[in-house]
Protein backbone atom coordinates (compact mmCIF):
# COMPACT_ATOMS: atom_id res chain seq x y z
CA UNK A 1 0.00 0.00 0.00
CA UNK A 2 1.22 3.51 0.00
CA UNK A 3 0.12 6.57 1.99
CA UNK A 4 -1.27 10.09 0.22
CA UNK A 5 -2.84 13.10 0.25
CA UNK A 6 -6.35 13.88 -1.75
CA UNK A 7 -5.25 16.92 -3.93
CA UNK A 8 -8.58 16.79 -5.11
CA UNK A 9 -11.53 15.11 -7.49
CA UNK A 10 -12.62 13.76 -10.72
CA UNK A 11 -15.93 14.44 -12.54
CA UNK A 12 -17.25 11.94 -14.78
CA UNK A 13 -20.64 11.83 -15.73
CA UNK A 14 -20.60 9.33 -18.37
CA UNK A 15 -19.11 6.22 -17.37
CA UNK A 16 -19.58 2.59 -16.44
CA UNK A 17 -22.56 1.46 -14.51
CA UNK A 18 -21.63 0.28 -12.08
CA UNK A 19 -19.81 3.50 -11.07
CA UNK A 20 -22.58 5.74 -10.59
CA UNK A 21 -22.57 7.29 -7.44
CA UNK A 22 -18.85 6.33 -6.54
CA UNK A 23 -16.97 9.91 -5.65
CA UNK A 24 -13.54 9.82 -7.91
CA UNK A 25 -10.96 11.70 -5.69
CA UNK A 26 -6.92 12.17 -6.79
CA UNK A 27 -4.55 11.44 -4.36
CA UNK A 28 -1.12 11.88 -4.60
CA UNK A 29 1.50 9.69 -3.22
CA UNK A 30 3.75 10.61 -0.28
CA UNK A 31 7.46 9.30 0.11
CA UNK A 32 9.47 9.67 3.34
CA UNK A 33 11.90 12.31 3.27
CA UNK A 34 15.08 10.74 2.13
CA UNK A 35 17.49 13.28 3.12
CA UNK A 36 16.75 13.07 6.90
CA UNK A 37 13.27 11.26 7.04
CA UNK A 38 11.83 14.11 9.03
CA UNK A 39 8.93 14.46 6.81
CA UNK A 40 6.84 13.31 4.15
CA UNK A 41 7.37 14.48 0.74
CA UNK A 42 5.53 14.99 -2.46
CA UNK A 43 5.97 12.47 -4.92
CA UNK A 44 4.42 14.55 -8.25
CA UNK A 45 2.15 11.44 -8.99
CA UNK A 46 -1.09 11.17 -8.99
CA UNK A 47 -3.58 8.44 -8.72
CA UNK A 48 -7.32 8.00 -9.32
CA UNK A 49 -8.73 6.50 -6.29
CA UNK A 50 -12.10 5.28 -5.08
CA UNK A 51 -12.72 5.70 -1.03
CA UNK A 52 -14.40 3.77 1.32
CA UNK A 53 -13.78 5.51 4.28
CA UNK A 54 -15.20 9.10 4.39
CA UNK A 55 -11.97 10.69 3.67
CA UNK A 56 -11.52 14.61 2.75
CA UNK A 57 -9.86 17.08 0.82
CA UNK A 58 -6.16 17.19 2.16
CA UNK A 59 -6.34 14.61 4.62
CA UNK A 60 -3.92 11.49 4.24
CA UNK A 61 -4.68 7.98 3.51
CA UNK A 62 -3.81 4.59 2.84
CA UNK A 63 -4.01 3.05 -0.57
CA UNK A 64 -4.55 0.09 -2.05
CA UNK A 65 -3.70 -1.17 -5.67
CA UNK A 66 -4.36 -4.11 -7.93
CA UNK A 67 -7.10 -6.05 -7.66
CA UNK A 68 -7.16 -5.92 -3.97
CA UNK A 69 -8.43 -2.28 -4.39
CA UNK A 70 -11.99 -4.74 -4.80
CA UNK A 71 -11.79 -6.43 -1.85
CA UNK A 72 -13.52 -4.10 0.56
CA UNK A 73 -17.55 -4.53 0.90
CA UNK A 74 -18.21 -1.37 -0.97
CA UNK A 75 -16.11 -1.82 -3.72
CA UNK A 76 -16.55 -5.55 -4.29
CA UNK A 77 -18.40 -5.35 -7.96
CA UNK A 78 -16.16 -2.14 -9.07
CA UNK A 79 -13.86 -1.78 -12.20
CA UNK A 80 -11.16 0.01 -10.29
CA UNK A 81 -7.48 -1.02 -9.55
CA UNK A 82 -6.85 1.73 -6.21
CA UNK A 83 -8.94 2.39 -3.14
CA UNK A 84 -8.80 3.94 -0.10
CA UNK A 85 -8.72 2.03 3.04
CA UNK A 86 -7.94 4.02 6.05
CA UNK A 87 -7.36 7.54 7.32
CA UNK A 88 -3.77 8.32 8.24
CA UNK A 89 -3.41 9.42 12.14
CA UNK A 90 0.08 9.38 12.54
CA UNK A 91 3.29 8.55 10.42
CA UNK A 92 6.52 7.16 12.76
CA UNK A 93 9.97 6.41 11.63
CA UNK A 94 11.32 4.89 14.45
CA UNK A 95 10.18 6.61 17.75
CA UNK A 96 10.01 9.28 15.53
CA UNK A 97 6.43 10.96 14.61
CA UNK A 98 6.85 12.17 11.37
CA UNK A 99 3.45 13.23 10.65
CA UNK A 100 0.56 13.69 12.50
CA UNK A 101 -2.92 14.39 11.10
CA UNK A 102 -4.06 16.82 14.05
CA UNK A 103 -0.98 18.71 13.58
CA UNK B 1 -6.61 4.47 -11.84
CA UNK B 2 -5.38 7.33 -14.24
CA UNK B 3 -6.88 10.03 -16.55
CA UNK B 4 -5.39 10.13 -19.75
CA UNK B 5 -6.24 11.95 -23.23
CA UNK B 6 -7.81 9.68 -26.35
CA UNK B 7 -4.66 10.68 -28.92
CA UNK B 8 -5.00 7.65 -31.77
CA UNK B 9 -5.71 4.24 -32.39
CA UNK B 10 -4.73 0.74 -33.43
CA UNK B 11 -5.65 -1.33 -36.27
CA UNK B 12 -5.35 -5.12 -35.82
CA UNK B 13 -7.35 -7.47 -37.99
CA UNK B 14 -5.57 -11.04 -37.27
CA UNK B 15 -6.14 -11.14 -33.30
CA UNK B 16 -7.27 -13.51 -30.58
CA UNK B 17 -11.00 -13.78 -31.31
CA UNK B 18 -12.61 -11.84 -28.14
CA UNK B 19 -11.18 -9.02 -29.39
CA UNK B 20 -12.94 -8.66 -32.92
CA UNK B 21 -15.30 -6.47 -33.00
CA UNK B 22 -13.33 -4.22 -29.90
CA UNK B 23 -11.91 -0.61 -30.89
CA UNK B 24 -8.34 -0.33 -29.50
CA UNK B 25 -7.38 3.47 -28.29
CA UNK B 26 -4.30 4.85 -27.61
CA UNK B 27 -4.04 6.93 -24.55
CA UNK B 28 -1.98 9.22 -23.27
CA UNK B 29 -1.76 9.75 -19.34
CA UNK B 30 -1.93 12.72 -18.17
CA UNK B 31 -0.22 14.17 -14.95
CA UNK B 32 -1.59 17.13 -12.49
CA UNK B 33 1.26 19.74 -13.38
CA UNK B 34 3.81 19.73 -10.66
CA UNK B 35 4.72 23.22 -10.84
CA UNK B 36 1.46 25.17 -10.06
CA UNK B 37 -0.81 22.54 -9.96
CA UNK B 38 -3.09 24.49 -12.57
CA UNK B 39 -3.36 22.39 -15.65
CA UNK B 40 -2.91 18.50 -16.54
CA UNK B 41 0.50 18.02 -18.62
CA UNK B 42 0.82 15.11 -20.89
CA UNK B 43 3.72 12.45 -19.51
CA UNK B 44 5.19 11.12 -22.92
CA UNK B 45 3.54 7.40 -22.36
CA UNK B 46 0.88 5.29 -24.19
CA UNK B 47 -1.00 2.68 -23.16
CA UNK B 48 -3.44 0.65 -25.45
CA UNK B 49 -7.12 0.37 -24.01
CA UNK B 50 -10.52 -0.89 -24.74
CA UNK B 51 -13.09 1.70 -24.46
CA UNK B 52 -16.20 0.31 -22.89
CA UNK B 53 -18.07 4.01 -22.89
CA UNK B 54 -18.40 5.28 -26.47
CA UNK B 55 -15.25 7.75 -25.91
CA UNK B 56 -14.10 9.86 -28.82
CA UNK B 57 -10.62 11.10 -29.93
CA UNK B 58 -9.23 14.23 -28.19
CA UNK B 59 -11.19 12.86 -25.21
CA UNK B 60 -9.91 13.03 -21.45
CA UNK B 61 -10.92 9.97 -19.67
CA UNK B 62 -10.65 7.64 -16.63
CA UNK B 63 -8.92 4.11 -17.29
CA UNK B 64 -8.45 1.06 -15.25
CA UNK B 65 -5.27 -1.26 -15.75
CA UNK B 66 -4.64 -4.56 -14.51
CA UNK B 67 -7.52 -7.41 -13.99
CA UNK B 68 -10.20 -4.44 -12.60
CA UNK B 69 -10.58 -4.00 -16.65
CA UNK B 70 -12.21 -7.04 -16.86
CA UNK B 71 -14.67 -5.96 -14.67
CA UNK B 72 -17.38 -4.16 -16.63
CA UNK B 73 -20.17 -6.34 -18.31
CA UNK B 74 -18.58 -5.26 -21.68
CA UNK B 75 -15.01 -6.84 -21.01
CA UNK B 76 -15.65 -9.26 -18.47
CA UNK B 77 -13.94 -12.29 -21.04
CA UNK B 78 -11.36 -10.26 -22.91
CA UNK B 79 -7.58 -10.61 -22.39
CA UNK B 80 -6.66 -6.80 -21.40
CA UNK B 81 -5.47 -5.06 -18.92
CA UNK B 82 -6.73 -1.75 -19.81
CA UNK B 83 -10.46 -0.12 -20.37
CA UNK B 84 -11.80 3.15 -20.40
CA UNK B 85 -14.62 3.04 -18.05
CA UNK B 86 -15.59 6.77 -17.82
CA UNK B 87 -15.39 9.74 -19.54
CA UNK B 88 -13.74 12.98 -17.89
CA UNK B 89 -16.19 16.63 -17.57
CA UNK B 90 -14.36 17.72 -14.66
CA UNK B 91 -11.05 17.86 -12.77
CA UNK B 92 -10.67 20.04 -9.67
CA UNK B 93 -7.40 20.80 -7.04
CA UNK B 94 -8.68 21.51 -3.64
CA UNK B 95 -11.49 24.11 -5.04
CA UNK B 96 -9.71 25.21 -8.47
CA UNK B 97 -11.19 24.10 -11.33
CA UNK B 98 -8.25 22.80 -13.62
CA UNK B 99 -9.71 21.02 -16.35
CA UNK B 100 -13.26 20.95 -17.63
CA UNK B 101 -14.31 18.93 -20.86
CA UNK B 102 -16.28 22.12 -22.62
CA UNK B 103 -13.50 24.68 -22.86
CA UNK C 1 -1.86 -3.09 -23.66
CA UNK C 2 1.28 -2.34 -25.47
CA UNK C 3 2.21 -2.52 -28.78
CA UNK C 4 5.93 -3.81 -29.12
CA UNK C 5 8.13 -5.41 -32.08
CA UNK C 6 9.26 -8.58 -32.05
CA UNK C 7 12.90 -8.68 -31.95
CA UNK C 8 14.27 -11.97 -30.90
CA UNK C 9 13.66 -15.42 -29.14
CA UNK C 10 14.23 -17.29 -26.16
CA UNK C 11 15.00 -21.06 -25.96
CA UNK C 12 14.73 -22.94 -22.96
CA UNK C 13 14.55 -26.94 -22.82
CA UNK C 14 14.54 -27.23 -19.08
CA UNK C 15 10.85 -25.52 -18.07
CA UNK C 16 7.78 -25.95 -16.28
CA UNK C 17 5.89 -28.70 -17.78
CA UNK C 18 2.70 -26.71 -19.04
CA UNK C 19 4.95 -24.32 -21.21
CA UNK C 20 6.65 -26.92 -23.52
CA UNK C 21 5.88 -26.50 -27.12
CA UNK C 22 5.10 -22.62 -25.95
CA UNK C 23 7.22 -20.51 -28.35
CA UNK C 24 9.13 -17.17 -26.10
CA UNK C 25 9.36 -14.23 -28.07
CA UNK C 26 11.34 -11.13 -26.85
CA UNK C 27 9.21 -7.59 -28.00
CA UNK C 28 10.49 -4.42 -27.47
CA UNK C 29 7.70 -1.96 -26.20
CA UNK C 30 7.29 1.04 -28.67
CA UNK C 31 6.12 4.38 -27.73
CA UNK C 32 4.62 7.17 -29.45
CA UNK C 33 7.62 9.89 -30.34
CA UNK C 34 7.14 12.52 -28.01
CA UNK C 35 8.44 15.04 -30.16
CA UNK C 36 6.31 15.35 -32.92
CA UNK C 37 3.58 12.28 -32.54
CA UNK C 38 5.37 11.24 -36.02
CA UNK C 39 6.00 7.49 -35.36
CA UNK C 40 6.92 4.36 -32.90
CA UNK C 41 10.42 4.80 -30.99
CA UNK C 42 11.58 2.10 -29.31
CA UNK C 43 11.98 2.78 -25.49
CA UNK C 44 15.26 -0.48 -25.06
CA UNK C 45 13.48 -2.52 -22.82
CA UNK C 46 12.53 -6.35 -23.13
CA UNK C 47 10.07 -8.19 -22.24
CA UNK C 48 8.98 -11.85 -22.93
CA UNK C 49 6.20 -13.02 -24.30
CA UNK C 50 3.69 -15.96 -25.63
CA UNK C 51 2.18 -15.49 -28.87
CA UNK C 52 -1.24 -16.91 -29.54
CA UNK C 53 -1.65 -15.74 -32.89
CA UNK C 54 1.26 -16.72 -35.12
CA UNK C 55 3.19 -13.43 -35.14
CA UNK C 56 6.89 -13.46 -36.70
CA UNK C 57 10.35 -12.09 -35.98
CA UNK C 58 9.84 -7.79 -36.81
CA UNK C 59 6.05 -7.50 -36.64
CA UNK C 60 4.35 -5.23 -34.41
CA UNK C 61 2.17 -6.65 -32.10
CA UNK C 62 -0.24 -5.77 -29.11
CA UNK C 63 0.58 -7.20 -25.86
CA UNK C 64 -1.36 -7.89 -23.03
CA UNK C 65 0.51 -8.09 -19.16
CA UNK C 66 -0.56 -9.10 -15.92
CA UNK C 67 -3.41 -12.17 -15.03
CA UNK C 68 -5.03 -11.10 -18.10
CA UNK C 69 -2.30 -12.61 -20.24
CA UNK C 70 -4.33 -16.11 -19.30
CA UNK C 71 -7.23 -14.96 -20.54
CA UNK C 72 -6.89 -16.48 -24.15
CA UNK C 73 -7.91 -20.31 -25.11
CA UNK C 74 -4.08 -20.96 -25.43
CA UNK C 75 -2.93 -19.13 -22.05
CA UNK C 76 -5.56 -20.18 -20.13
CA UNK C 77 -3.58 -22.77 -17.73
CA UNK C 78 0.12 -21.18 -18.43
CA UNK C 79 2.07 -19.34 -15.70
CA UNK C 80 2.59 -16.53 -17.93
CA UNK C 81 2.82 -12.91 -17.39
CA UNK C 82 2.60 -11.28 -21.01
CA UNK C 83 1.25 -12.37 -24.41
CA UNK C 84 0.71 -11.30 -28.46
CA UNK C 85 -3.01 -11.13 -28.67
CA UNK C 86 -3.01 -9.35 -31.84
CA UNK C 87 -0.55 -8.22 -35.16
CA UNK C 88 -1.01 -4.52 -35.39
CA UNK C 89 -1.40 -3.29 -38.87
CA UNK C 90 -1.98 0.61 -38.51
CA UNK C 91 -1.47 3.03 -36.15
CA UNK C 92 -3.06 6.13 -35.99
CA UNK C 93 -2.66 9.19 -34.16
CA UNK C 94 -5.53 11.67 -34.43
CA UNK C 95 -6.26 11.36 -38.27
CA UNK C 96 -2.63 10.95 -39.36
CA UNK C 97 -1.45 6.91 -40.10
CA UNK C 98 2.23 6.35 -38.24
CA UNK C 99 2.46 2.98 -38.64
CA UNK C 100 1.33 0.86 -41.65
CA UNK C 101 2.88 -2.92 -41.36
CA UNK C 102 2.94 -2.79 -45.60
CA UNK C 103 5.23 -0.11 -45.28
CA UNK D 1 9.32 -10.49 -4.04
CA UNK D 2 11.58 -7.79 -2.76
CA UNK D 3 13.66 -8.03 0.73
CA UNK D 4 13.65 -4.55 2.40
CA UNK D 5 13.95 -2.83 5.74
CA UNK D 6 11.41 -1.82 8.56
CA UNK D 7 11.93 1.91 8.70
CA UNK D 8 8.59 2.73 10.92
CA UNK D 9 5.04 2.47 11.11
CA UNK D 10 1.69 4.06 10.17
CA UNK D 11 -1.42 4.72 12.67
CA UNK D 12 -4.87 5.06 11.15
CA UNK D 13 -8.16 4.74 13.14
CA UNK D 14 -10.60 5.35 10.74
CA UNK D 15 -10.21 2.10 8.02
CA UNK D 16 -11.47 -0.52 6.48
CA UNK D 17 -13.71 -2.85 9.46
CA UNK D 18 -11.18 -5.96 7.51
CA UNK D 19 -8.44 -3.82 9.13
CA UNK D 20 -9.00 -3.09 12.55
CA UNK D 21 -6.32 -4.59 14.02
CA UNK D 22 -3.99 -5.26 11.70
CA UNK D 23 -0.28 -3.40 12.39
CA UNK D 24 0.70 -1.39 9.20
CA UNK D 25 4.71 -1.08 8.76
CA UNK D 26 6.62 0.91 6.56
CA UNK D 27 9.09 -1.19 4.56
CA UNK D 28 12.16 0.66 2.52
CA UNK D 29 13.12 -1.88 -0.27
CA UNK D 30 16.73 -2.52 -0.56
CA UNK D 31 18.87 -3.60 -3.45
CA UNK D 32 21.98 -4.89 -3.80
CA UNK D 33 24.71 -2.76 -4.36
CA UNK D 34 25.30 -1.85 -8.02
CA UNK D 35 29.24 -1.11 -7.85
CA UNK D 36 30.64 -4.05 -5.85
CA UNK D 37 27.98 -6.27 -4.52
CA UNK D 38 29.58 -5.86 -1.36
CA UNK D 39 26.03 -5.10 0.75
CA UNK D 40 22.38 -3.94 0.45
CA UNK D 41 21.83 -0.50 0.08
CA UNK D 42 18.52 0.92 0.61
CA UNK D 43 15.80 2.27 -2.54
CA UNK D 44 14.57 5.60 -0.91
CA UNK D 45 11.38 4.34 -2.20
CA UNK D 46 8.83 3.51 1.18
CA UNK D 47 5.55 0.75 0.97
CA UNK D 48 3.26 0.34 3.62
CA UNK D 49 2.69 -3.23 4.10
CA UNK D 50 1.51 -5.80 6.78
CA UNK D 51 3.11 -8.06 8.92
CA UNK D 52 2.56 -12.20 9.43
CA UNK D 53 5.39 -13.07 10.80
CA UNK D 54 6.08 -10.82 13.84
CA UNK D 55 8.61 -8.86 12.49
CA UNK D 56 9.43 -5.46 14.44
CA UNK D 57 11.50 -2.34 13.49
CA UNK D 58 14.88 -2.12 11.84
CA UNK D 59 14.34 -6.03 10.67
CA UNK D 60 14.89 -6.99 6.94
CA UNK D 61 12.24 -8.86 5.51
CA UNK D 62 11.43 -10.18 2.43
CA UNK D 63 7.78 -8.76 0.99
CA UNK D 64 5.42 -9.84 -1.75
CA UNK D 65 3.16 -7.79 -3.75
CA UNK D 66 0.05 -7.93 -5.73
CA UNK D 67 -2.78 -10.50 -5.09
CA UNK D 68 -0.35 -12.56 -3.58
CA UNK D 69 0.17 -10.57 -0.73
CA UNK D 70 -3.52 -12.35 -0.20
CA UNK D 71 -2.35 -15.76 0.23
CA UNK D 72 -1.46 -16.29 3.74
CA UNK D 73 -4.23 -17.46 6.09
CA UNK D 74 -3.70 -14.30 8.48
CA UNK D 75 -4.21 -11.89 4.86
CA UNK D 76 -6.62 -13.85 2.77
CA UNK D 77 -9.63 -11.37 3.30
CA UNK D 78 -7.50 -8.37 3.87
CA UNK D 79 -7.56 -5.50 1.21
CA UNK D 80 -4.08 -5.02 0.81
CA UNK D 81 -1.39 -5.78 -1.88
CA UNK D 82 2.07 -5.99 -0.08
CA UNK D 83 2.74 -8.06 2.86
CA UNK D 84 5.74 -9.40 4.93
CA UNK D 85 6.24 -13.10 4.18
CA UNK D 86 9.45 -13.54 6.33
CA UNK D 87 12.19 -12.44 8.08
CA UNK D 88 15.22 -12.01 6.69
CA UNK D 89 18.59 -14.04 8.20
CA UNK D 90 20.84 -14.05 5.75
CA UNK D 91 21.74 -12.80 1.76
CA UNK D 92 24.48 -14.42 -0.10
CA UNK D 93 25.54 -12.89 -3.63
CA UNK D 94 27.61 -16.36 -4.47
CA UNK D 95 29.61 -17.73 -2.30
CA UNK D 96 29.77 -14.28 -0.09
CA UNK D 97 27.67 -13.25 2.70
CA UNK D 98 26.76 -10.09 2.28
CA UNK D 99 24.08 -9.65 4.98
CA UNK D 100 23.61 -11.36 8.28
CA UNK D 101 21.05 -10.19 10.73
CA UNK D 102 23.28 -11.29 13.97
CA UNK D 103 25.71 -8.21 12.57
CA UNK E 1 8.08 -12.62 -18.34
CA UNK E 2 12.06 -11.48 -18.04
CA UNK E 3 14.98 -12.73 -18.33
CA UNK E 4 17.64 -12.47 -15.28
CA UNK E 5 20.87 -14.51 -13.67
CA UNK E 6 20.99 -15.69 -10.43
CA UNK E 7 23.13 -14.08 -8.30
CA UNK E 8 21.98 -14.89 -4.74
CA UNK E 9 20.48 -16.35 -2.27
CA UNK E 10 18.42 -15.55 0.67
CA UNK E 11 18.09 -17.48 3.89
CA UNK E 12 14.82 -16.96 5.89
CA UNK E 13 13.78 -19.02 8.97
CA UNK E 14 10.85 -17.11 10.26
CA UNK E 15 8.41 -17.26 7.64
CA UNK E 16 5.14 -18.04 6.44
CA UNK E 17 4.63 -21.92 7.08
CA UNK E 18 3.63 -22.32 3.08
CA UNK E 19 7.05 -21.00 2.20
CA UNK E 20 9.12 -23.71 4.36
CA UNK E 21 11.21 -25.59 2.29
CA UNK E 22 11.24 -23.51 -0.77
CA UNK E 23 14.47 -22.00 -2.03
CA UNK E 24 14.55 -17.88 -2.27
CA UNK E 25 17.18 -17.07 -5.09
CA UNK E 26 18.09 -13.73 -6.15
CA UNK E 27 17.53 -12.86 -9.59
CA UNK E 28 18.95 -9.48 -11.90
CA UNK E 29 16.91 -9.12 -14.57
CA UNK E 30 18.96 -8.70 -17.74
CA UNK E 31 17.74 -7.02 -20.62
CA UNK E 32 19.25 -6.55 -24.83
CA UNK E 33 22.14 -3.95 -24.72
CA UNK E 34 20.75 -1.36 -26.03
CA UNK E 35 23.77 0.59 -28.54
CA UNK E 36 24.15 -2.93 -30.76
CA UNK E 37 21.90 -5.83 -29.48
CA UNK E 38 24.47 -8.26 -28.97
CA UNK E 39 24.81 -9.34 -25.69
CA UNK E 40 22.70 -8.82 -22.73
CA UNK E 41 23.53 -6.58 -19.80
CA UNK E 42 22.48 -6.24 -16.43
CA UNK E 43 19.96 -4.05 -15.18
CA UNK E 44 21.12 -3.66 -11.51
CA UNK E 45 17.80 -4.27 -9.98
CA UNK E 46 16.84 -7.31 -8.04
CA UNK E 47 13.99 -9.73 -7.39
CA UNK E 48 13.55 -12.43 -5.08
CA UNK E 49 11.94 -15.32 -6.46
CA UNK E 50 11.14 -19.31 -5.90
CA UNK E 51 12.33 -21.80 -8.37
CA UNK E 52 10.61 -24.44 -9.86
CA UNK E 53 12.80 -25.64 -12.35
CA UNK E 54 16.36 -26.89 -10.24
CA UNK E 55 17.97 -23.86 -11.76
CA UNK E 56 21.66 -22.52 -9.88
CA UNK E 57 23.99 -20.10 -9.18
CA UNK E 58 24.82 -18.13 -12.23
CA UNK E 59 22.42 -19.68 -14.42
CA UNK E 60 20.16 -17.42 -16.80
CA UNK E 61 16.51 -17.53 -16.16
CA UNK E 62 13.21 -17.40 -17.23
CA UNK E 63 10.74 -15.53 -14.62
CA UNK E 64 7.17 -14.84 -14.90
CA UNK E 65 5.83 -12.38 -12.47
CA UNK E 66 2.34 -11.55 -10.28
CA UNK E 67 -0.56 -14.26 -9.73
CA UNK E 68 1.01 -15.99 -12.85
CA UNK E 69 3.58 -17.15 -10.42
CA UNK E 70 1.15 -19.36 -8.40
CA UNK E 71 0.37 -21.01 -11.80
CA UNK E 72 2.64 -23.86 -11.89
CA UNK E 73 2.00 -27.38 -9.32
CA UNK E 74 4.77 -26.10 -6.93
CA UNK E 75 3.49 -22.69 -6.25
CA UNK E 76 0.20 -23.06 -6.65
CA UNK E 77 -0.86 -21.85 -2.71
CA UNK E 78 1.91 -20.16 -2.12
CA UNK E 79 2.22 -16.37 -1.02
CA UNK E 80 4.83 -15.30 -4.12
CA UNK E 81 4.43 -12.84 -6.65
CA UNK E 82 7.76 -13.75 -8.79
CA UNK E 83 9.01 -17.85 -9.86
CA UNK E 84 11.47 -19.08 -12.03
CA UNK E 85 10.05 -21.45 -15.06
CA UNK E 86 12.47 -22.38 -17.22
CA UNK E 87 16.52 -22.07 -17.40
CA UNK E 88 17.68 -20.42 -20.58
CA UNK E 89 19.49 -21.99 -23.31
CA UNK E 90 19.78 -19.42 -25.86
CA UNK E 91 18.72 -15.94 -26.57
CA UNK E 92 18.44 -15.06 -29.95
CA UNK E 93 18.13 -11.33 -31.65
CA UNK E 94 16.66 -11.70 -35.34
CA UNK E 95 18.87 -14.15 -36.86
CA UNK E 96 21.79 -13.85 -34.23
CA UNK E 97 22.74 -15.82 -31.20
CA UNK E 98 23.43 -13.33 -28.26
CA UNK E 99 23.47 -15.41 -25.25
CA UNK E 100 24.47 -19.44 -25.14
CA UNK E 101 24.44 -21.04 -21.63
CA UNK E 102 27.28 -23.22 -22.66
CA UNK E 103 29.72 -20.56 -23.63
Amino acid sequence: MFVGRITGSVVSSQKVEAMVGQKLLIVEPLRVNEKDQSDLTPTGRSFIVVDTVGAGQGEVVLCVQGSSARFTPETKKLPIDAAIIGIVDQVHIGNREIFNSKD
